[in-house]
């Protein structure tokens, strides 16, 4: 049996479960599973529904539109397999996570091709035949630098491009290209240790626990909305050193639980931040 | 504006969350929030809803079972304050930590007595003007005993009993007094180390992490419906005592969190499992 | 048998643990527990030593000091049982963690007093004996505020000040007077969310965990050495409010855990940072 | 500079440390790190030390004898780079995590060979360039496939056997030909769940966490020492096929975790369970 996503944002109103819900037994499609949340603030109304069942896609979403409020947001997704890009740099443990998950199965993607501003990462690619772009910054300035990615990137015509520790800031200009497409993981439990070198700032600090926040990009530095957050305990024995040594299991495992999330389309960017329904 | 819970279980047909949200929206309720669970193997279908509004509880529920299959269970419940009988023996962890969370609000609950088979814990029920009832099991045998709680309970007509460390095995004749409202903290990670003395057990296995289990009590020991779990780490360098004292914290955190859910009517029982909204 | 913690820091040398330990054989002291600590970039060097024995300490940290670099810092102390005073405003869970605890002896102290600027908290007092002063910082300067409160605390004796959510901050004057004596507990993941309201900051931010953090207190706000941290999982689901809630367990467990390492005299301020031994 | 690890165990007496500590110092050795333990029941004395500089090893054991309690055992090894075969059956995401680690040294050992009852894994061995060896259970007498595997695993005299989810039980007498040696991956917190299908047991159970356990392989089924356990917590929505599902990244991060400590030297066992310094 087919199975869709059905995800609604709209004003919230009285009676819009028992619409939604009605409409989509009319078209006698299973729910498998429902989640709502509202902003009272805003009154702001979200719904994601797992629908199972063969059915007009057209007519339903033309009658549900009919139930709504205007200026609703519907969209009618299928979970699972997408098309990535990967921009690295030089670490392996988040790229490297990505394949051998990818690989097995569960991460339901193709990493259609991988970018990298150096040649380190080009024989892990080779490892599992995905394509490995070498654009070297050097000699460029970030602007051309971000071109020459971009028109490579574009050909692949990506769903999500994931930053796997890719260690270079990107413009407003490239960040727009992919709006709430673009996955970071950043190595602090941000808001934390923003910017450069966060296990360093941590050692400094002297925490006692140590994180990563998977988020999606947009245009301020690491301050785009949070997907998945996660810790581990640290104590003063840690050099900075150390703690990006431990940090990178904890890096690795937050990326691919957040992209495992966006993948099954549980994932609303609400203003700054995230609903992970 | 008064809320209400409400809890449903049936056969799982089509359409089950449109008839019941239908019928909720014409009663001009507000739906705050929604649960379901549809166990397909058995084709049992379960639902949560948080209400909110001014209704007739008896139309609704008409209402409602028309439009649902026949033998189902239905309950408009309130969730919050409920009144508790505690038993306990001599450790205060527990019981002391039940205390001062009513007392600061943190459990929505009056805690009408206080029931032990050891005297120690009376000046504890003392500082919180607690009703405390000392009924020793000695001299007694085990029927005549449970005979005497029981007769002192009955008379606070408490809607659950909660066993804070009651550290005596309750027969099935007392258990049978209280079905699925009798909530227990277990010292171990169950279903590891079931009986007596889990942490000498643990320390004996020498196992790298401990826990706690809070789970309604059945006729068998130790094997009710889970509520919850939680576990902390420890070394080869903790003695069976030391595990004891550090799984103090785990046992109250996990307890009162298990009490909050059942006080906020979010536990559903179901065979010998819990569904946990 | 008595037990006594050697604690020692020094420039690092060869054989320091050989000339140490060599020391206390010959005072025939059992050695229950060692741990060191260099920081190699300092070549500073740290151990803290359980002893078990009877002897004459004079005579033993006199020969320690004739084997140790001079400019060596060592105290012989117990571990166990403190003298403090608690400091609060009006919540009740950091307080009523700590009273409990001690009354069923998991933290090993005694609380002489608790000094709150409201009043809210004296029946909480009451319940387990303990002197309340009440010291209102209405109609009064910070200045004359902290020198009433100080007069207070002075009069205690105590070993350690507690902050259990004491909600202002402390001057310069006031924190000199108990150097690394004085433990706070603050309601972040520091260095996260510093200053006032951080679980409103952490909800507009959108994290998807929250923490506590307790730390000595010095001059600057919320940036004195840290001694432990916790955090626990929240979503999109969690107002500030339901974040501040589900944060005071945390806060609690955060607080209570630093204390039982400072009681135990296991943590050593170093720089802006702790060794918890 | 090189570094080694000197292990002892022995009876316990005063001023062993001393001792020790002292003969280190006299052949000028640095102590990076330094950890006991002492059995107090069995009265027996654990050290482990890490030490730095140029010395005679021969010496420096014969030295350390003169001053140590008969019947002592005392080795002296290096960290890290250690020869390994991996037994495997389909599953792909333990050895998968194993490949990637020690290819971007995140595990510092080398993988001479895989053994696998099944050939799933070829290709995924093939990517890593590690030789694979199908040695099929089929129309072989348990006895007769074991003396096939062992052939094959003696000729890479490896110095540890990983069971990276190797999902038949091994017999006694292939288990003493690595004492100690053979690390599994099990797929519950043990001591729950023993036994065949771990997740379908937790489903049954209704457990609200479920959890790994890496251990050395003794006679006993699922009863050797346990080196590291970490759990995840799971809920009434989980199929036992989602538990196992979501058990992947537990079981590997705890195996690749537990082989690290291994490698570094960091584990000794001691009866049935293990000291993790």
């Amino acid at each position: 049996m087919p199975r869709k996503i059905l995800m609604i944002d709209c004003a919230d109103e009285y009676g819009l479960i028992a619409r939604v819900t009605g409409v989509c037994f009319q078209h006698r499609l299973n729910i498998i599973k429902n989640n709502e949340f509202v902003d009272n603030q805003q009154g702001r109304f979200f719904m994601r529904t797992e629908l199972e069942g063969e059915f007009d896609e057209t007519k339903l979403l033309e009658e549900l539109a009919e139930v709504l409020p205007k200026q609703n947001h519907m969209k009618l997704v299928d979970a699972g397999r997408k098309r990535i890009v990967v921009l690295a740099t030089k670490e392996a443990h988040c790229l490297g996570d990505l394949l051998m998950k990818t690989y097995y199965g569960a991460l339901d993607m193709e990493i259609a091709a991988i970018v990298a501003n150096y040649d380190t990462l080009a024989p892990l690619a080779a490892k599992f035949e995905v394509p490995f772009h070498h654009v070297s910054h050097q000699g460029l300035d970030r602007s051309a630098h971000e071109r020459a990615m971009l028109e490579i990137i574009a050909s692949y015509q990506p769903e999500y491009l994931v930053l796997a520790k890719y260690m270079r800031v990107l413009t407003p200009e490239f960040v727009e290209q992919y709006p709430n497409k673009i996955i970071n993981i950043h190595h602090s439990f941000l808001p934390a240790f923003i910017g450069a070198n966060p296990y360093r700032q941590a050692w400094e600090r002297g925490v006692k626990i140590i994180g990563a926040t998977a988020h999606f990009v947009n245009n301020c530095l690491d301050e785009g909305p949070i997907i998945k957050q996660d810790v581990i305990p640290v104590d003063h024995s840690y050099s900075a050193a150390d703690m990006a040594k431990a940090g990178r299991d904890v890096e690795k495992s937050v990326l691919s639980r957040a992209l495992a999330l966006v993948l099954n389309e549980q994932v609303v960017v609400y203003g700054n931040k995230t609903l992970v329904f």
